[in-house]
């Protein structure tokens, strides 16, 4: 049993270009039915302003698979504590014996989560931008525009947040870490209209986009809502797309921006929205002329977990690193 | 993050009354809707005969509770490894930082699913008993037969098992451990014409006892069937009883002897089943006569998981064992 710490893994790990590629082949394996993925399992604990979610999914021909664990506890900054945290654990496919703890309190969720993003714009987006609109400053308002770099060029970011502390803060670090321009938007409006892609990383739960300020050409990327109550787009806003894609139509139905979309009657079939891994595995057409509007909703799934947990385990023994528990069994021998 | 390993948890965690207690007060929190459970999640991996069931539940007022991950692997035979093992994992209830990773390899389970037995007997059989029937010899067909004798007495153990060398090693170490007389039983119809109580603790895929064989005053505890295609009891063994108990409904309908029942018509109202849970917080009752049939169907909870994994926490704890390591977060103090 192989144990590594956070610190480890945000030290070795890194959102490069294969790390991107090995969630896109998540995805395709996904599409291509090579993978079971069982819905996430939730704990709701009302009385501490948390959850906890569990995910999981094992893709045929890989020798291990992940299950992740990952919470929000939403008073935990009252502890100096971030809100996220978990971990993510590798159990062999072949004995069902728990091989590896990656104890990465969030880290290499915020990856995965990144790393779709960009796999979403890499399909949907213009092939050339120049402005990048960023709604939410935290660090998946980093983390996505750092994956989009990836495959994308982009001259100029615009980022809206409520906290101007926070909004300040992304500027200075962004421009440091990006080497193009940030600026503050004055409002949501204003980034959206002025943007070739917008993100939108928020724990909103009313929108924070509307329908009316999109315009040819523009895609957006919502990976924020993952629970029923969490919205950030308008659900005209899906209608308007003429290309409308989810991570997972079942997942986004139940806790994603089309959740909000079918319940207000703004989409009534949803059998026919492509997927991520479609696009990755080329069963669908993403963008198709620089004209039209395209919007991916992402509520993370466990084939991104699985994917990235397996390629930080083999970077870091490749590195021979992590601790290494003897775990005898009573049966046999399991290390 | 503490780290606590088979062996340590082996040597320092029994099967005793404070173990019977703390799953006891598991099954009350969950009739008294103090406990937060969602279904359980399931990985089918097909391709190598194996699955792996993810278990958990938040008991309010408890400061920690557990995730479990729990793996059968049938062909781990071959390999000289026993077919199960699996984790459990203590999440804060206050932070949702996990706390400690028990690698039990389903010891654990073992001790916390032979309490819920012997809780349903507590409750079910007569006070007076002789003769205890137990069908299958593995683990559970050891661990039910000594949670029992917590709960009452009995002078002889009937086994039956269909392979003779396994059920010979049952007779001789039993003997040896229980202090009691234990037989092999020629069949399992013998089994259950002679016993004043029978516990079921195979695999079976067709059931193993028929409802002829039933007799007044018998109690019948069926634990081995949690998946949909698991039978260990006829469906009228179900209709016969005068008293049957579920350890969950919606988890019985959906993977235990009731969901045969149902399926078959046998049983068409499950909404007045009394769970476990009932009877050890008053609200139900168990038996009332010594004529009665009763029959208890345990699929295993998540409040199990939570209650046995805070118990051996907290034995552990207080005897300064463990491993204990540092994981530092970026955004503030993980311990």
């Amino acid at each position: 049993m192989y144990i590594f710490t956070e610190e480890e893994l945000r030290q070795h790990i890194s959102l490069n270009h294969k790390a991107l590629s090995v969630v896109e082949d998540g995805f395709t394996s996904l599409a291509e039915k090579r993978a079971v993925m069982p819905p996430i399992m939730r704990v709701d604990v009302h009385d501490h302003n948390g959850e906890v979610d569990v995910k999981t999914a094992y893709i045929k021909g890989k020798d291990k698979f992940a299950i992740k664990v990952s919470s929000g506890f939403f008073n935990n900054y009252q502890l100096g504590l971030p809100s996220g945290s978990g971990l993510m654990m590798l159990v062999s496919a072949t004995t069902g014996v728990p091989e590896a703890l990656l104890l990465d309190n969030g880290y290499l969720t915020d990856v995965r989560t990144a790393a779709a993003g960009a796999i979403a714009s890499k399909y949907l987006a213009k092939k050339d931008i120049d402005t990048v609109g960023v709604i939410g400053c935290g660090s998946q308002g980093r983390y996505q525009v750092k994956a989009l770099k990836l495959v994308r060029n982009f001259k100029q970011v615009l980022v809206y947040g409520r906290s101007q502390d926070r909004v300040q803060a992304y500027v200075k670090e962004m421009t440091k870490e990006l080497g193009v321009e940030v600026l503050a938007a004055g409002s949501a409006k204003e980034a959206v209209i002025q943007s070739d892609l917008v993100i939108t990383t928020t724990p909103a739960s009313e929108p924070v986009i509307k329908a009316e300020w999109l315009h040819p050409g523009i895609h957006i990327t919502a990976m924020g809502s993952d629970a029923e109550h969490k919205q950030e787009l308008e659900a005209e806003v899906l209608a308007k797309a003429d290309v409308l894609v989810c991570d997972t139509v079942a997942q986004c139905e139940r806790m994603g921006e089309l959740h909000h979309a079918v319940s207000q009657g703004v989409i009534s079939q949803t059998k026919d929205i492509p997927e991520v891994g479609e696009l990755t595995s080329k069963q669908a057409a993403g963008r198709q002329n620089d004209e039209q509007i395209t919007v991916c909703d992402l509520t993370g799934t466990g084939v991104q977990d699985t994917a990235i947990a397996l390629f930080a385990f083999q970077e870091m023994v490749n590195r021979g690193l992590g601790l290494k528990i003897e775990n005898k069994t009573k049966g046999g021998v399991i290390v």
